[in-house]
């Protein structure tokens, strides 16, 4: 019986990146990343369905914003339900001894347009999760879909600057400022 | 010498809706498309890259859009020079001739992943060339961001409503309501 391997995705992870840098996207297989990380590649099949989704964490983070925007106040506005979730992000996800992963991951995938592909892809997945965790909460259905969308866009700049070598902030607080930038150019929009 | 054709891409399209709906878009090859329209393998390829593409117009709506949003009025805001696309949209693409048309080809598309998944990067696309386009006009960056990601969700609004049967309205007048529902929502978030 395989003994169970703690935080076995996060170690695919980092060796995928590193392979990825070493030899490039294209060159590198499953069973080479499986190798780097001391696994195997069905261990690494159980947690990802393909090699291009190795660094997107496979479901983790649709979890974690569907959990966030749950778990908010009772009172919480849909943005405010929004930057719930981004903090739960930041403290679960992002902590900041993985920005330099960040970074070196966000260079990977801008080489690679499967891997660009993807990640738009999932960025998709997770505005929708943010629709429907918020109507679960009664929101309206265009008020959600809105609220999805700036919260989307306010986790992307967050990200951009969160992964910035000279920045030594907490994601969840960019994501706040981000999110209040966000609105404050949709009112003058 | 091959003789010029007069709306090539939209008869290529017409007959890949009708096979798709036929037979299926997996069991559907470029050349059969090719010879219902009446046309050329090589046709084909002159207008769009691959068979996935040929119901999403080959860029077409990405250069009405860029340049609709140059030339709104110059006192135009962001969310005005939108509107403006969107119009432009209506009378170049969304007319009503083509409603019934825009029905059929979005249940082809729901029914399949790939062109499902298409569709979704060419949406993200057009966002990213209509943020250039806000750009080009002097709005700032995160402003024309916003901008941007709200008229796409007027316009993914406006779309589900024109292509509804009991639908006469143009699809410009569609997008303005959608566009001022969106950004009433976006206050109330």
């Amino acid at each position: 019986m395989a003994r169970w391997q703690p935080n076995a995705s996060q170690r695919l992870a980092v060796a995928a990146l590193e392979l990825f840098e070493e030899q490039g996207y294209d060159n590198t297989t499953v069973i080479e990343i499986a190798e780097r990380a001391g696994l195997t590649k069905s261990t690494f099949f159980r947690h990802f369905p393909d090699k291009r989704e190795v660094l997107f964490g496979g479901g983790t983070m649709t979890g974690l914003v569907i959990d966030g925007i749950a778990a908010a106040p009772a009172g919480a506005g849909p943005l405010e339900a929004v930057a719930h979730a981004l903090d739960v992000i930041g403290r679960e996800a992002f902590t900041l001894d993985r920005r330099e992963f960040g970074a070196r991951r966000q260079a990977v995938i801008a080489a690679n347009p499967e891997l660009r592909e993807r990640e738009a892809l999932k960025g998709l997945g997770l505005t929708t999760a943010m629709i429907d965790a918020l109507e679960r909460r009664g929101v309206p259905g265009l008020t959600a879909r809105v609220a999805a969308e700036l919260g989307a866009l306010a986790w992307e700049v967050a990200y951009e600057r969160w992964r910035d070598p000279a920045n030594s902030d907490d994601f969840g607080e960019l994501a706040r400022r981000a999110l209040t930038e966000v609105q404050a150019a949709s009112a003058s929009c």
